[in-house]
């Protein structure tokens, strides 16, 4: 017979999960309720209510998808594109090149406009890339978990609108850990993760929608390839006059996200992302005096996020093992061109602490000498 | 600011989700680790294990979906069908009319066997549909959630393998309650929910596909629709020598439904699936001396969903918002041309028990008069 679950407790400091709060273990805890039932829509509501706060938006299309953050991204390509229309991806990393390969799968045409690893894409050649062709939707990583790259996102919003196209934005790493701007950036689709700054288990995917995005999407000539993802019926279920089924609410994780915000929104957006910039400067002035070096030029860093290479006559393996099993503390490995080459220290949600980063620091200095 | 979660107890005997176990509840409360950690790995490979305990099958490539049953039967379709492909689907119910929409969706010609609502569907019209065409795979709801009607799998199976086809089955609701024999039963490929009679929290698919529908998967010219549900890749995250990353598996979820099945089977298939039976003798016994009948014929009942008619003079809405602001029992609505007329009483998992028959029957017998 197999045994009775027992993980270890674990300090996250990967790329994602990171570590949760109590509050949120407790929340999923509680009594399952229907997913069609009075208090459960109730709970529904909130978490809509709370996640346009954080999205720091007004739109009315904002909900939750039931699954991870790269469903929240098949959810904003399918719903906006149709096969035959041109997609603009700016590519800077693994997530950059995942959704290259979802427009594929659309049947759409993918126009590419490429970075260097490490380093934010150029707004001066999304420009050249605009003139050149007329795509229905331009799309960018805001924080590239893959590299750690923050990218600026203002002045690539004003040309994309100004040549008549949605912008749509990965937050997966971002949100809640540094702003935002929804209405402000002009945002028109934009998805995210439970498990990264919110700090709540991976499982779900909040999205939000412009009035713009919901208008291309009322006047679809096709159907939504997906199912499971069609947001013409997940917003029914959603935010409907009455709430139709489509498919049953994953209740537990919803008590776990809706648990989170609340914390997020105690704290206070602005508090946490001073916390999270902070910390990230306490770890970076630690990680330096050791020698570390960074992937990414200073102004373009994550600050939930850093990304240092490995230091030459280091094997990456045996030390993020000895981390994991010596002091039960994990971090990320490198992804794509930087595997073997990169550490990705996250310092997410309730894993952005003094604390976290004083045990990582002392435990490198131990394992590292 | 939102006020915490404090859901009523509810008793749910509606269509799933049905109760959980508190060690289940207790489970997803453990702490939280990485996606990646041996640990979790570990949880995944017993998770397998057992769900092909459940099955019945040898199957390799027996996975859990990281969303809920309808994903999982998206996934069925678009990783076998591509577009121009037949796919012959048999509907008698809600469930079977998603399958066609997913094919649809696929770019997929559809060939339809219609049984009327309450039936299950005749094999010989199988039959006659398979002379007709020459469909890559065959579709079949095996417990249609929305009728409550038990669909005998065995002789169609026959057929459709005959034909050449691949036998698809969605076992969203019978999985955990009903023998579901994948391998003496020759089905290809199958997906189920984790909120039935697993009695897990909602929001997780449990999937198996034969080695036929791996080389389908294997041979295909196209990429698969779904990046999220892409088997090609799911499979090296939960199967691969070196498990690829993927998306970010949901931890916590993962341990309810890994407890879950260690309770399924600590009782035992056989012992499970007679208390599932035993406790829907005693229920219909119990609706029939107060007058209710049931939609479906005594040989095609599923044991773990009741439909009956609502009798002359009550009022659906009202009798359901008195169960459930009363008493806190949760039973379902009829769906689609049920609407109104019938209602599903649910004896899932562990909602299958002696006193949630009496507490349903005597609040009923309260209502009712």
């Amino acid at each position: 017979m197999v045994k009775e679950l027992n993980p270890s407790i674990r300090v996250l400091m990967g790329p994602g999960p990171s570590d949760v709060h109590p509050r949120v273990l407790k929340a999923m805890a509680k009594p399952l309720i229907g997913h069609l039932d009075p208090q459960f829509i109730q709970i529904m509501d909130e978490v809509k209510e709370m996640a346009r706060q954080l999205f720091q938006t007004e739109n009315q299309i904002t909900s939750v998808i039931s699954a991870t953050g790269s469903a929240g991204m098949e959810t904003c390509f399918v719903n906006l594109l149709e096969p035959g229309d041109e997609a603009l991806v700016c590519v800077s990393g693994v997530f950059g090149n995942r959704m290259c390969d979802i427009v594929e799968r659309c049947g759409a045409k993918l126009i590419r406009v490429d970075a260097p690893w490490g380093t934010p894409v150029d707004p001066a050649k999304v420009k050249e890339a605009l003139e050149k062709s007329n795509p229905k939707i331009v799309a960018i990583v805001h924080a590239e978990t893959s590299t750690g790259v923050l990218q600026p996102l203002e002045e690539i919003s004003k040309m994309v609108h100004d040549a008549g196209a949605l912008f749509l934005v990965d937050a997966v790493t971002s949100l809640g850990g540094t702003p935002v701007k929804v209405d402000t950036w002009g945002i028109d689709a934009i998805y995210s993760g439970s498990q990264k700054c919110i700090s709540a288990p991976p499982g779900l995917s909040p999205v939000s929608f412009s009035p713009k995005a919901l208008e291309v999407m009322d006047s679809r000539k096709t159907k939504v390839q997906s199912w499971y993802l069609d947001m013409s019926m997940i917003r029914n279920y959603w935010a409907g006059a009455k709430r139709a089924y489509h498919h049953t609410g994953p209740i537990s994780m919803i008590y776990s996200i809706h648990e989170a915000l609340r914390i997020v929104l105690e704290e206070g957006l602005e508090k946490r992302f001073e916390r999270h910039l902070r910390n990230h400067q306490i770890l970076r002035d630690g990680l330096e005096s050791m020698g570390f070096e960074f992937l990414v030029a200073p102004d373009y860093r994550l600050p939930m996020l850093n990304a240092i290479k490995i230091p030459a006559g280091f094997d990456d393996a045996i030390i993020r093992g000895r981390l994991l099993n010596e002091y039960n503390i994990e971090i990320g490995a490198g992804l794509g061109e930087f595997a073997g080459k990169v550490w990705r220290i996250g310092l997410m949600g309730e894993s952005s602490s003094l604390n976290h980063i004083n045990m990582l620091l002392s435990a490198l200095r131990q394992i590292m000498g």
